[in-house]
């Protein structure tokens, strides 16, 4: 195995981030198959341009992308290519990433992990700040949408080893949250939340 | 008529915002029945804090709010109460607020106006600053999603003089944008957007 191909682990219940030059791509598995990772891509030159799930939508025509489609930016960029996606690409933007408030209103009583404050320790431990917690692309997280526009909390469809591949369009910083949701089904039946794994893959330019 | 229900207009491609207290209520009234109004709800005493649609959606358990339904904010908040929604109650928290980027990409090559830059104009009238644009509540605008996670630009449902009341549950201001998009039809078939009016209801405390 070479350098480039180290399996690095995204431990449970944790963030990462990594920076990413212009034509490097990001291999993110989902290593046991039923675990969300919420998703962030920020543009290196300029912490206030993001991949934007609003803005993403109305450029695809869609609620999630699937593989062929670019991440789009809140200044209607591409920043990534969805080049790969071995799931059955069912993947969310419309809830926001977990955070303390939401595991109070869920009967937490204490501290609770959750993806937003694993956003910031992720991009603090590669010495980068976020300007804010945008809605992160949530990996292989299924919410299924009736026909009257109600939503409800699904099981991943995902199976284990499934991957998507991002290639980066623009120099970027990506950030990933091994979602610690145990609450609600989201990471499976069991909420039991779990590690994933991701690689990254250089350019060939 | 008394000076509390004094009817103001909201100009066609335009923006205003308006501070309620707590308890107050504002009527915005799609006057000929065909227009979006984006709206955005920021906490008077922290503008930080604000309505979030990606928060909204996770806590309303469906895409749009109806009658009876709290507006959330990112603090997983409720900042405003939908107290009446004469119209088939259908709008969007799926798009991105226009903005110049939206039309040029549509093939615009001259400045168009947009609800980004309304926004902040109309915060700019009232002496505020908006910390940033978020996702709006893009009043009667109706995006229709098919089972496939698709989306499309339908044209309003509502009618002539369909309002509704949105009364605060903290102090705040609301901001509203007459959208001028007249590339697609969401402002109606003939892509001819119009104006729009409000009143503030001061609450009875």
């Amino acid at each position: 195995m070479s350098a480039e191909s180290e399996l690095f682990t995204l431990p449970a219940r944790q963030g990462r981030a990594v920076r990413l030059a212009k034509g490097d791509a990001i291999q993110i598995i989902n290593t046991h198959g039923s675990q969300v990772v919420d998703a962030w891509v920020f543009n290196a030159g300029d912490m206030t341009e993001f991949l934007s799930n609003e803005h993403m939508r109305a450029t695809l025509g869609k609620l999630w992308p699937g593989q062929g489609d670019a991440l789009i930016t809140n200044r209607r960029r591409a920043i990534m290519l969805v080049e790969e996606d071995t799931s059955p690409g069912r993947h969310d933007t419309l809830m926001a990433a977990c955070d303390d408030y939401r595991y109070g209103l869920l009967g937490c009583t204490e501290y609770h992990d959750n993806c937003t404050d694993n956003l910031h320790a992720a991009m603090g431990q590669i010495g980068r700040e976020a300007p804010e917690c945008p809605s992160p692309l949530n990996l292989w997280m299924n919410i299924p949408v009736a026909a009257d526009g109600s939503t409800s909390w699904g099981e991943p469809l995902s199976k284990p080893g499934d991957h998507v591949v991002l290639r980066a369009q623009m120099d970027c910083i990506v950030a990933m949250s091994a979602c610690p949701q145990d609450m609600l089904p989201i990471n499976g039946a069991d909420c039991n939340p779990t590690e994933a794994h991701y690689r990254i893959l250089p350019g060939t330019g």
